[in-house]
C-alpha cells in the first residue's frame, strides 16, 4: 500500500469492523440461537448442526459484551500505530511508540474488563487467541518448558556452532522463488485456491476457502528467509484450504484457534521443513537450482546449518530450541504490563535484562530490542504471544500422533511424498475447523491433552550429538 | 485471483454492495437532506456544502428508486457472468454467453423500469454513467462525428499505411516497466499516494484519494501495450488523486461523471501522449532504454507509427480515428437488445453486419467479434459504451482550453515539463470532483457546451498529411 493510503484504510477498517460487530451482537441473533440450543441438544456433540448451534452461541456471548465503539475505536488505533511503528522502529525510535504503548495496554484493560470478573487481566485476551488458556495455565506451561530448554541451550552453545555459510552465498530472487514454488506445491499447497507474493513481511491471509494466499520475502544473500517463510505460511494455508468446505461461511469455516494455526505452521516449516529426510529429497534439486553453489556442501553440512542453534537477538530469526525463550520473555512482559507492574516507559530496559535472563544476549538499541515485533505496536495489548510456543508444543505432538498411525510417513517425507501426512492431518485436524475446543481438539486427534513430552522429546532426538548426556 | 475465489469474492461484493445501497436508501438521510435544502438555497451554488447538499439529494432520490435485492442481484450476476465470459472468450464460445446476455439485458431493463417513465429504455443507463445524456443526444452526437469520421477514415486509409515494424521487435518487461514507470512520474503521477503493478487487463482503481492504484500488461514483442495503457490509466489517477481534499469521503469526492473520466485518460494517453511534442523529450530516454534498437529509426518514423490509422478488429488497439466507430456501433447494437429489436441469439451476426458497415472489416470469429468487450458479459447490460467517444471529444475540448490559457503548453510538452497542463487541469476540472454536473462543468471549463469542433479540428491537424483535401 502507498504510504498515502493508510488513513482511508484504517477507516474502512474501522467501519467494517463496527458494521460486522454490530450484526454480530443484534439481538434476534441471540433469541434465534436461544431457540435452536434445545434443537442442538438432540444431536450428537460433534454433528455439524450442533457444534455450529454451540460456537455461534459462545461467539454471540462473548461478542455481546463488547460494545461496537471499542472496536470500531481499536480497529482504528492499530492502524494508526503500526504507521507509526513502521516508521520508528528503523529509526531506532522508542519515544515515538511510547504513547502507542500506553494506549495499547489502556485498550486490552479496557477489553478485559468487558469480561470481568477474572483472575488476571490477560485471561480475556488470551482465551480469544487460545480458548480455555488462562495467564497461570500458560505460565506453568512455560515454566516447565523453560526448565528443560535452558539447560539444552546452554549444552548446545557450549560447542562450537554450526557451519552455516553455505546459506550466505548469492542466490538470486527468480531462482529462489521459483524452488520456493516447487516445494510448497509437492506439500499439497493447491494453486488453484492460492497464490504466492511478495511483501516486506510474509503472511497467510484467507479470503475464502477457495482462496487462500500466503506471501514470502527474498534476501539475495540468505536461503532460508524464502524457503522457510514459504513453508511457515504454506503450513497456516494447508490448514485453511483444507477446512472442510460445508463449513464455508458459518463460524467454523476457519482453523481452531492461533495455537493450533501456529502449530501447522510450524509443522511444515521446522518438524518437516528442517529435517533430514526432507532434504534428503529436496537438496538435490537445490543443488540443481544453484549450480555450482552447492557442490562442495554435503547434505549434512546443509541439514545442520539450518539447524544452528546459537543465542540471538530476533525472535522470527531464532532456531526452535531458542525460539520458545524469546516467546516466555515477551509473555512475562506483556502480563506485568497489562497489570501494571511494568510502567511502558520502562519497557527498554525490561526487555535488555530479560533478553540477559531468558536468552543469554542483550540488544545495544531497541529497534533490535523492544520495537521488533509489531503485536505490541498495531492494537490492543495482550493475548499475541503465548500461541506461538502452543504452536511448537502441539507441532510435535500432532506430528507423532501422525506417525503413531502411519510409522511410515518419514521413509515417505524423503522420497517426496507427503500425501499421506497431509491427509492424516487433513482428516483428523484441518477438516474439523472450529468445532471443537482447542482442548478437545488436540484431545480427540492425539487422544491426551496438550503436553510437552512430544515436542521435548523430538528437540533431544534431534540434536542428540549436541546435548551432553 | 485464484480461480477458486471466483464464488466466495461474488457473494461478498453482493453483500458489500445491498449494504451501503441499504445505508444510501436509509430514510433519515432523505429527511436530513430535506432539512438542509433550505440552507443549501442561502449558500452560493459552486460553494462545496451547496454543492454536497445538492448532489447527495440527487444521489438520494435516485438510490431509493432502485431495491436493495436488485443491487445484490445484480451484483452477484456481474461476478459470475465475468468468469464465464474470461474462459467462453478464448475459447470463441457465445453460446455459452448467451443466456448471461439474456439475463444482463432482462437486468438492464428491469433497472431502467425504476426509473419509468422514459423516453427510451436506456436512458436510465446513459444518465448513471453520463448525467445529462440520453440516447437520443448521443446519436445526434455521434451522427455528426460519424459523417466527419468515415471519410477521414477513407481518405487516411486510402493510402499505405505507416509502417510500424520499429514498435515490434524485442522488448523486455522489465525495460518497458522502468521506462513507463519514469514516463508517468514525470507527467505527475504521485507514487506516495499511488503503484504500479501488472494484470491481464489494465485499469485505475481508487481505493482512497492517498491510495489511486494503476496497473498495465506488457507484451514484450509489442512496445505499445504497456506504454499506452500505463498513460491512460495515469490519465484517470491524475483525475482521481487531485480532488479537492476537503471533499474525501463525501459524494463529492470523486470523478463527475464515466465521459469525463475518460477525457483525462484520453487526454493523457492521446492528445498528449502520441503528440509530437511528446516524443521529442521522451524519445532519446526509450533509445537509451532499448539500446541500438531504435538507432537507425528517425523520431518521425516513431511518431507515425504509434500513430498508425487502420481499419482493425479490437476495439482496444484501434486507433485515433477509427475508434469512435468501434463505440458507435456497440452503442447502436446495445440500444437494440434494450429495445428488443435485436436478439441475443443475433448478435453475432448483427456484429459482423455492422463491422462491415461502421469500420470496414470483418471478424471471423466472436472471440475477435461481440465477445471481445467484458461489458456486455460483467453485468447490466447499458449505458458502458458512449463515454468512450465522450471523453474522446472532451479530450480535445478541454486540451483546446487549456492551450487558450497557456498558449506555451506545447513547448513545455516537448521540453518535458508537464506542471502547467497539470494544474491548470487540476485547478480547473480535477479539484471540483463531483460538484458540477458534467453539462455544467464543461462550460465552466471551456466556456462552451461539448462539442466536437476541437477533436474534429485535433483529429484534421494531427492527420493533416494525410487527409486529402
Amino acid at each position: 500500500m502507498p504510504i498515502g493510503g493508510a488513513g482511508a484504510r484504517g477507516r474502512q477498517r474501522a467501519a467494517l469492523s463496527r458494521l460486522a460487530h454490530e450484526k454480530s451482537v443484534d439481538s434476534t441473533l441471540g433469541k434465534l440461537l436461544d431457540e435452536l440450543e434445545p434443537y442442538a441438544a438432540t444431536l450428537p456433540y460433534d454433528s455439524n448442526e450442533a457444534s455450529l448451534i454451540r460456537v455461534a452461541k459462545r461467539d454471540f456471548e462473548r461478542a455481546i459484551k463488547v460494545p461496537s465503539d471499542h472496536v470500531a475505536r481499536a480497529s482504528a488505533f492499530g492502524a494508526e500505530s503500526y504507521e507509526a511503528w513502521k516508521r520508528a522502529r528503523p529509526a531506532n525510535d522508542f519515544a515515538t511508540m511510547l504513547p502507542f504503548l500506553q494506549r495499547g495496554i489502556d485498550l486490552g484493560r479496557e477489553y478485559a474488563d468487558f469480561f470481568a470478573p477474572y483472575h488476571h487481566v490477560a485471561d480475556p485476551l488470551i482465551d480469544d487467541a487460545d480458548e480455555g488458556m488462562t495467564a497461570a495455565s500458560v505460565r506453568r506451561l512455560f515454566a516447565a518448558l523453560r526448565a528443560d530448554l535452558v539447560p539444552m541451550v546452554d549444552s548446545i552453545t557450549e560447542q562450537s556452532a554450526a557451519d552455516d555459510r553455505c546459506l550466505h552465498g548469492y542466490f538470486g530472487e527468480s531462482a529462489q522463488l521459483a524452488f520456493c514454488l516447487s516445494v510448497i506445491k509437492r506439500i499439497g499447497y493447491d494453486f488453484q485456491r492460492g497464490r504466492l507474493d511478495k511483501t516486506v513481511h510474509p503472511f497467510c491471509t484467507r479470503l475464502s476457502a477457495g482462496d487462500v494466499r500466503i506471501t514470502t520475502r527474498v534476501f539475495e544473500n540468505d536461503l532460508t528467509q524464502a524457503l522457510f517463510s514459504s513453508l511457515h505460511e504454506a503450513g497456516h494455508a494447508l490448514y485453511e484450504q483444507s477446512v472442510d468446505p460445508v463449513l464455508e461461511g458459518t463460524p467454523l469455516g476457519r482453523g481452531a484457534s492461533v495455537g493450533a494455526h501456529e502449530s501447522q505452521s510450524r509443522l511444515w516449516e521446522n518438524v518437516v521443513g528442517r529435517s533430514r529426510g526432507f532434504w534428503e529429497y529436496f537438496y538435490p534439486l537445490l543443488q540443481r537450482t544453484f549450480p555450482g553453489q552447492f557442490d562442495r556442501v554435503r547434505l549434512d553440512t546443509f541439514y545442520r546449518a539450518i539447524n544452528k542453534v546459537e543465542r540471538s537477538l530476533i525472535r522470527t530469526e531464532a532456531d526452535e530450541v531458542t525460539y520458545n525463550l524469546h516467546i516466555m520473555l515477551r509473555f512475562e512482559l506483556e502480563l506485568k504490563m497489562l497489570e501494571g507492574t511494568l510502567r511502558p516507559k520502562d519497557l527498554p530496559e525490561a526487555w535488555r535484562a530479560g533478553m540477559d535472563s531468558y536468552v543469554g544476549v542483550v540488544p545495544s538499541d531497541d529497534r533490535d530490542g523492544c520495537l521488533q515485533d509489531v503485536h505490541w505496536f498495531s492494537g490492543i495489548m495482550g493475548g499475541g504471544f503465548q500461541s506461538y510456543t502452543i504452536g511448537n508444543i502441539l507441532s510435535a505432538q500432532f506430528y507423532a500422533a501422525a506417525i503413531k498411525a502411519n510409522p511410515n510417513i518419514p521413509q515417505e517425507i524423503a522420497a517426496g511424498e507427503f500425501g499421506t501426512l497431509h491427509a492424516w492431518l487433513r482428516e483428523n485436524l484441518y477438516r474439523q475447523g472450529r468445532k471443537f475446543k482447542p482442548s478437545e481438539l488436540v484431545r480427540r486427534v492425539t487422544g491426551e491433552q496438550m503436553n510437552t513430552d512430544p515436542y521435548l522429546s523430538y528437540l533431544r532426538a534431534k540434536y542428540a550429538d549436541r546435548i551432553q548426556a
